[in-house]
């Protein structure tokens, strides 16, 4: 996966090809602004309608999601037909659900986990923007070897 | 993968864990804050000493990770022994790697691609803070249904 998104437009691609994607994952990672530095979570999501929603418990994720000015959401992959490696970026903002009817008011819902206790919490990602690319998975054999091969390759 | 990293200490892992699961993976996500605000790439990877070594091309991934004030670098996967998830954050900053003995001094060494021209760049993660933890996989089923389920669950 060594090219980035957004620099090549042959490979983009169209935003409900992104959210077809999105819809058939269930790990992303959630990259946010704390204190000015980057931080990234890994999560469990759904997608609902045009937005991400995760669980999460109190604690340094919850917060970090809901103080940080924006965040990023990418989710990765492989197809398995194309060989070819996908990755989707949705930038946006975090909201906390707090009501029962926004819970309920999904098409997949993410179910209140009664018999757990209350330490459970929703974030819902509401998508300003999503782009996606697909590309070619770098042979990784091709761009690195042990040093004593490079030593051979190297120039005098 | 439901629990953040951090915030549990029983399940936190120690550094010399922490990098020999980063050993073990070669695709990562690339957390930088480019104007305030975060993005994520997926990269591959090796390890070199105590530093992320990926390659990348001239564009935005390299600009992100080198105007960032700070980077974070996240590795994930799933112990096919214990079925416990596991997430290491390497956190510190990148630096572009220009010099040629700089790139040979390593012990596994991304090499130059002589034969792909003079796109590639070489960018160094220079860790300051490395954390980890293990977890459960949060069980899917057991924390969303469909909406028509949730109501059958959602009190009066």
């Amino acid at each position: 996966m060594a090219t980035e998104h957004g620099s090549d437009p042959d490979s983009s691609l169209h935003q409900d090809q992104c959210w077809l994607l999105l819809r058939s994952s269930d790990t992303g990672r959630l990259g946010v602004v704390v204190d000015g530095e980057p931080d990234i979570f890994p999560v469990t999501f759904v997608v609902d309608h045009a937005t991400i929603v995760f669980r999460t418990a109190p604690g340094t994720k919850l917060t970090a999601a809901l103080v940080s000015p924006a965040v990023a959401f990418e989710v990765d992959g492989v197809d398995p037909h194309s060989g070819e490696a996908w990755s989707v970026v949705v930038k946006g903002h975090a909201e906390e659900i707090k009501q029962l009817y926004d819970l309920l008011d999904t098409t997949v819902l993410p179910l209140f986990p009664w018999h757990r206790g209350s330490k459970h919490r929703f974030v819902r990602i509401v998508a300003e923007d999503v782009t996606g690319r697909r590309f070619q998975v770098a042979d990784r054999v091709s761009w690195y070897a042990p040093f004593i091969d490079a030593r051979r390759c190297a120039p005098d």
